[in-house]
């Protein structure tokens, strides 16, 4: 048996981020990690070809009798910038305390190894284990999955299964498991706003024209109203209500606000009145700014009125709002709200649906779902319990997966979501790390429940 | 006698950006080509250390008797970035039609020449002419003379003289000369806004907290009314109107408001309600973002809340506006304004007073001026007629040196600041160029005005 630290160390040397064409040797390097991973486990490994990166396709075939259980997770990872405020370097796996450092240890490198580790002891036990397995590994998760749905259309036969297992939500707290039951969709767009036709001396022509940095701040601070609510007619229509069991399970959280906003570091929070933070990364859609240019950022000054600017925006959408119906809604206001002075462009980006799976014996108005996805939620539930002793809290997380979403959709599958990752993780940011003693939990968590699915003792 | 042309030539080369340490080679090319231009002419040339770019002096000494002239110029030019947008190289000059490109061929190489060429051809018909000339030129304004002032009160009995000829102000085109008789003045600072202690995943954590660029564009949008005045209590206290005559000179300048917007390339105007685009620049204060960056900038998106944002602003300042002042009203106002959910930081930059000269027989009210000054705009006003063929305009200027005010407030000396410099000449942007037939023509205009105060017939 491999031990699941030494290959995490491998899996993150191979620099395997999605977004830059730079990093194209180590994508592939990525992708013969965990290919040779699958055939150790005595799979039939396909690389699927995408525009970016292929989709890695593992199979265990087996009777159609057999339970089939797809485990999901991705190999790319997001840009290591800024790295000047990295502690060890983020391609250079390093362990310090019980923690392993590294951009991708905990997304999505360590917990899909979690997966991948149970299932190798369990195969290593019971070579005969009687079930069917199809792992799917993507390269393209953090630059929005563009690639995915048209896999899934195409791969939609042999993908027909009971549930599919995954890693890639977090948790409150090293002892407080979270079965992610929703996650938000996503939006991603970009908005330029270009005024004169070159940059122009400041004292010569300021005073005459609407600054194009200007225009671009005043668009962008008429998003939101005062007390933080994105202010755009018909944004919030389709948002439906956190059900009361899911207010009662975010009470059960254990993280005082206190704690958050010390974790946060910052000076206060800015949610609307009625909502507290905790519920409005959960419940609550967003709009974002993730970046903005424009002039002169070097050093001292240069008294130029820029010829144009820009800013990069995201949504994140809750349960039941639709991306492209969001998308016009923000672009309309957008377009109303270009003062006459200069010229708007908006760019829409990648955008997934948000997702929502509702626990067995939660709801008042429960939904009809399949006795195997069930029994999935049971078996993760009781296998979180015995493993971290306590019990797994429901809760919809504020991150997208929006692959999640069109599992569902185009294939018609539920997802079994394991919490492991921290908020101590520093996920998509610098010094990315990943608890070790979590992940020896999580990978006698998943070696329950597929063990349970296929029918063995837990 | 030299060929100016070529000599612009020689100057452009030498890369002389003063706001970038990477150019200090350039700049010591500089100095020693303006250095061995003045020696030359016979002068005993010093350089003057500062704490950047040493200031030359050049120094014609005569009896006490003789008329003092001070010429004025700098050596040093803006950046040249963003360099993919020059026709052709910024530091190797260009002649395309009648026309010499190059960084600093207008701002203020060009211009320097031609009062030195003006005073080489006078000297070699005369080189016992009746006059002493100071020649001041300095490399530190692009960035703001932060050295000027401490230079002028420790050279203040050397620098007594009948009044600064200087060349660093433009005109609304090739056969209109402007004598500029004001100057706004400047203020640069930059507003850094800081959140969460490092960036964060836009999913996990959108939507509890102010985004810090969310934050800096409310400020930002906040200093402009939606007519386009500064929106900061008592901006305008201080701004003196203009006065009739200067009303009647700027309806006598030929370019109309059409022509105007089709040079900026803009879709239109953005002055306030009564403030004609002309007179905005000449006559009003400004308050103008020159840069904005936060948040990730790069290819495709990274869904981040950024840490921190930061923008680089200036305001140019009109009679009788104190730049300290305005300084302590827009720090209020943007202190003020700062959401609790962000920390906002302030630093003060480089400023500089505004000026103005009333030129003789023009004011109702004129003001007390020496006899030696009103000379010195009576040969102006007939060297510029004569050459040109049209009488000068008596025009303020929106942009800013800053050493004219302190060369009046330290030093007692007023400014005759001839227009050389074009629109289409692009300023502080690429393709900077100069009109080599102003060029020519200027050289005529000087030599007339320095010819005349010596005594002889113009």
């Amino acid at each position: 048996m491999f031990d699941p630290t030494e290959k995490l160390k491998e899996f993150i040397a191979c620099e395997s981020v999605s977004a830059d064409p730079a990093f194209a040797p180590g994508l592939r390097r990525a992708q013969e990690f965990v290919s040779a991973l699958l055939e150790s486990l005595g799979m039939k490994v396909e690389l699927v070809p995408t525009a970016m990166h292929p989709i890695i396709l593992g199979a265990r075939e087996g009777p159609p009798d057999w339970p089939h259980v797809v485990i999901y997770g991705h190999y790319d990872v997001q840009p290591p910038d800024p790295l000047d405020l990295w502690t060890s370097k983020p391609f250079e796996a390093t362990i310090r305390g019980e923690r392993i450092y590294g951009r991708g240890a905990a997304d999505n490198k360590g917990p899909l190894l979690v997966h991948l580790t149970a299932l190798a002891r369990l195969l290593e036990e019971r070579p005969d284990l009687p079930m069917r397995i199809t792992v799917v590994v993507e390269g393209e998760e953090e630059i929005g999955s563009p690639s995915f749905s048209e896999f899934l259309a195409r791969y939609k036969d042999r993908l027909q299964a009971d549930f599919c297992l995954l890693s890639d939500t977090g948790n409150p707290s090293p002892n407080q498991v979270v079965l992610t039951c929703g996650l938000r969709g996503i939006l991603t767009f970009e908005l330029e706003v270009a005024g004169p036709k070159c940059d122009l001396h400041s004292g010569l022509h300021g005073g005459v024209l609407h600054n194009p940095i200007q225009a671009l701040c005043e668009i962008l601070a008429s998003l939101h109203d005062a007390e933080g609510r994105v202010a755009i007619d018909g944004f919030y229509d389709a948002v439906l209500p956190a059900e009361a069991w899911e207010q009662a399970e975010l009470g059960k959280i254990g993280t005082t606000e206190e704690e958050y906003q010390r974790f946060l570091g910052v000076p206060g929070f800015h949610t609307p009145p009625g909502i507290s933070p905790l519920e409005a990364t959960r419940f609550q859609p967003t709009l974002e700014i993730n970046g903005i240019g424009g002039g002169y950022q070097g050093e001292g000054s240069k008294t130029v009125i820029p010829s144009r600017a820009f800013a990069k925006l995201s949504c994140r959408l809750v349960p039941n709002q639709k991306p492209l119906a969001v998308w016009q809604l923000v672009k309309s206001a957008i377009e109303f709200r270009c003062p006459p002075g200069v010229r708007g462009t908006l760019k829409l980006g990648h955008h997934g649906r948000p997702y929502v799976v509702v626990p067995p014996g939660r709801s008042n108005t429960p939904p009809d779902q399949n006795p195997a996805l069930k029994a999935a939620f049971a078996s993760a539930h009781e296998g979180v319990t015995r493993v971290f002793g306590r019990p797994p809290l429901y809760l919809r997380e504020g991150g997208s997966v929006p692959i999640i979403a069109d599992l569902k959709s185009i294939v018609g599958l539920d997802s079994v979501m394991l919490g492991l990752f921290l908020p101590e993780d520093n996920l998509h940011a610098p010094d990315e790390s990943f608890n070790l003693r979590v992940m020896e939990k999580g990978i006698e968590v998943s070696r329950h429940i597929l063990s349970s699915i296929a029918g063995l003792a837990g």
